[in-house]
């Protein structure tokens, strides 16, 4: 019998189909284009995040290094601007063009960012080592922390596309980055839902998310953080990774906890691949727009997407997602499916 | 230079990236995959959908006939219950299992129906004659009045799918159409949102855009309705069909304009697929959730999506869409596009 849950924090309600249930074997089938890509070579010739053509992007704005000029090799992770920014980080923010009224519109100021996450074409994260992937999470913590001194910036959003059916259109790993002069209402959405749960339970809701769930849609946690598939879960297999301790803002993470989050994204995105054969995926961090942490409502964390369904006109016309599988099976799935473990280094 | 716009009902910011802006031939290789509609056959021996075929599909809830029996052949709209629903007819509505706190759900309650809208298996809208197209109207019509009088119903969502890169799983022409015990938040807040402006300016947002668009978004109209691309469109493309008398529900739209509703359809469809090459779309439409139209701030309408690009992280993080294709550009190669005009019948 389909069931009907409702977010605690957005208030959407999701169908969760349960007269579909299908085992993960029944979403590898849609992924079947994809590229290996354990099979991807180790480095291209022409690929602009390649070590060594580091001419070929716009000059960088951080890099993280074990030597080396700026602009040359040496580098672990790059910051480049993106080369085909979506906003434009040159013009002066102009106030909306109208204030009131039907067609408001503003320039598109903002900042777009490529982190390359390595010199190596082919390594993702869960195939890369955990201290590599401990400074991909500082250079995030670094750009993040960064971009929002800027008192024309209100927004982070640093996103991950993996392959061409989550939006890739570079096969070498990279993250991205868009600061925005406003707050996203979707962003604001999530806080103020937050927010009134906070009001009515005196608890943040993704505190108690972790307290209350018994094991049942927690897929691993270590000493700093948890990984879950949330109660109401939008997609098949939609993973959270939350920090345990209470905490608003990505900005606010500390250095010690790098290592234990790399830690915990490395696990998640094996578990992922091994359940899924290397599914396309999206994650993005979800933060309050502010570097410190002190909000008691509203509680940072990494949501992790696997692009395994196509959206269709229920979905579009009336903003509700309907998930084939069942979150505490997908859970169970991904907690129990044997992963490699070490990773290259 | 890119630009940010508001919707002025969902409040919601869109990117216009004005300096990818592109052709519509740029948007037809992605749906190079696609299957020419034209070139399949009339009918197919093993489709439920087909002619002759009505004993494979759960007995009609209602049919729009030439003639014969129900179940049997002379029909020009046959609605029958999907089998596989997202939802179920037969369960008694229970109240949420949970009140309040964080795990709230209920059983999956709700009505699933397809809308087939043509027993010829390769003629779908704007491919069709504008008289068969006007029986489908009356079938959408019929149903959303119908299954609202049921008291447990509150919403009733009517989606079409167009190929398979849109979500559409059977190949021959449908409709969906799911009835919801609920209002879904996002047509809460369309309404709200149309409220909220309603307060402020005194005015239907929907009638204001009609009266204010001064040519630049419009693709065509007729004496009873308007296409447009909407000055915030989310998706390159992305047309609405408006009524231009004011009017909240779909179910209150009078039975004299099923005609002029099917002709700017009929229009739009083959304007879309002329300049897009016959893309993948979703359609669906948009009303108040009550059979009246009498609400002053809410107007219905259809939204029509493309289906010409792949949502990636920063869309599904930030909720927020980049539009590659600038509305008023997108309008006027809609409404410049040659288009064959006449239907087969």
């Amino acid at each position: 019998m389909p069931e009907m849950r409702r977010d605690p924090v957005t208030g959407q309600t999701v169908i969760i189909a349960t007269d579909r249930a299908m085992r993960p074997e029944s979403f590898t089938s849609s992924t079947g284009e994809n590229i290996i890509t354990e099979l991807l070579p180790e480095h291209v010739d022409n690929c602009p995040f390649c070590y060594g053509n580091e001419s070929m992007t716009p000059p960088e704005t951080a890099a993280w290094r074990n030597g080396g000029e700026a602009d040359a090799s040496g580098w672990e992770v790059r910051v480049v601007p993106n080369k085909y920014p979506v906003l434009n980080e040159n013009d002066a923010f102009t106030p909306p063009v109208q204030q009131g009224g039907l067609f408001q519109g503003m320039q598109g100021y903002g900042v777009h960012e490529v982190i390359i996450e390595t010199p190596v074409h082919n390594r993702h994260p869960g195939d890369i080592s955990v201290s590599h992937m401990r400074t991909v999470i500082e250079s995030y913590h670094g750009r993040f922390i960064s971009l929002l001194q800027n008192k024309l910036l209100h927004t982070v959003i640093i996103f991950r596309n993996y392959k061409k059916e989550a939006g890739a259109s570079v096969e070498h790993p990279h993250t991205q980055l868009v600061a925005l002069p406003f707050i996203p209402l979707k962003i604001r959405e999530e806080i103020e839902g937050a927010h009134r749960f906070y009001f009515e339970e005196s608890r943040c809701p993704y505190c108690l998310m972790i307290e209350e769930d018994r094991g049942k849609r927690i897929i691993c946690n270590n000493e700093d953080f948890v990984a879950i598939v949330p109660f109401a879960a939008r997609l098949p297999f939609e993973t959270w990774i939350m920090p345990r301790v209470h905490n608003s803002s990505f900005g606010a993470i500390q250095e010690e906890k790098y290592e234990s989050l790399s830690r915990i994204i490395t696990e998640v995105m094996q578990r992922i691949s091994a359940c899924l054969d290397d599914p396309p995926y999206n994650y993005y961090i979800h933060s309050a727009p502010y570097p410190d942490g002190s909000l008691p409502y509203y509680h940072w964390h990494i949501e992790i997407c696997p692009r395994l369904v196509t959206a269709a006109g229920f979905e579009m016309g009336s903003g509700m997602h309907i998930n084939v599988a069942v979150p505490e099976d997908a859970a169970r799935f991904l907690r129990e499916v044997k992963v490699k473990g070490n990773v290259y280094a």
